[in-house]
């Protein structure tokens, strides 16, 4: 306090030196589950003390929070849809980012999932803020809007869609008998608008 | 061996009586969790002693996955489609049957999709096991034939379906948001031939 460093820099740095390490613990987790991923794999794959990850981190469950938080936020990222053009354009967009990015990070989604579905109440908390993040957009962004109005019902199909998705790609990773890549992202995509249309129409 | 008592009647009535428990056990569930249903809890409420039910099921974790195999036999019998009709209304009867189960049986169910994707082995077959009953019913029953052709694609929607209704039911147990129960039924069950007309279309 009051000191002659200039201050952003010294606060900046260490922050840097976080986000290094939490993009690394992403990377790490892209082939392995959260269980795989240690204090001791990351300290090696960064080349850096344990006692100077617990220093960043506090410890292993604070760091698989961090790092799960920070996949999150990359997810959530990568997955936002493109500025123009047609709704159902930037839907296929967007559900083609978050394919890719399961599809790329299959290890470490499955084990977030799981962690998510098994009673830790942070990770699944996470869990529900991305998954919440992602379709809440569908009715946030304006265009959605003409494709999907925001009613109850299309809250609840939605939300059952998402679950659906990440099924179909968690599945279709596991096995993929013969479906091409193309046809599961029709199949995701696709979906939606049908679902929202079957719903509105009589069964 | 060789005794002169009738050896069916001697046999039976251990079975029976381990029938009867598990009944009571999947009663139970219905508002317990899998962690809230102890030996403790079964022997009060069956009035026998810890020692005699550790006789019929080993231990918690063998009696656990007694209790689940048996809730999960109980689901594909409920929710068995009637014999005639048209596909769509055996459908649409099936499903009902699932939601009204997992309604009627909520805190069990929800606390075996959680051991079952937090990584217990036998917990997790029995889950898949069950799934993938109710959803190759789907295709092994002959009317769907018409409905749903049996191929890869069909088999990932059918899939990534039951994952969707699976959720649409919890999350609408949690929250019905005023949304009654014969919409949620049709949004579970009509959104498969939605799905399946979609995916046949053009995007």
């Amino acid at each position: 306090m009051g000191g002659v460093r200039p201050p952003t820099r010294t606060r900046l740095a260490p922050e840097a030196r976080r986000t290094q390490l939490l993009d690394l613990g992403v990377r790490l987790l892209a082939t392995r589950s959260l269980e795989e991923l240690s204090i001791d794999v990351l300290a090696e794959e960064a080349g850096i003390s344990r006692g100077l990850l617990y220093h960043y981190f506090g410890g292993k469950q604070a760091f698989h929070e961090a790092v799960v938080r920070h996949a999150a936020d990359d997810l959530i990222a990568q997955t936002a849809p493109p500025e123009g053009g047609e709704p159902l354009e930037r839907l296929l967009a967007s559900v083609t980012a978050y394919v890719d990015y399961v599809i790329a990070n299959h290890a470490g989604y499955q084990s977030l999932v799981k962690a998510a579905a098994s009673g830790n109440d942070v990770l699944r908390e996470i869990y529900e803020d991305a998954r919440s993040a992602l379709t809440g957009r569908i009715f946030t962004e304006d265009p959605w809007g003409d494709l999907i109005p925001d009613t109850p019902v299309n809250r609840l199909i939605v939300r059952g869609w998402s679950a659906m998705v990440e099924e179909l790609v968690l599945a279709w990773v596991a096995d993929p008998a013969d479906v091409p890549r193309d046809r599961l992202l029709e199949l995701a995509a696709g979906s939606l608008p049908a679902l929202v249309e079957s719903a509105a129409g009589p069964l």
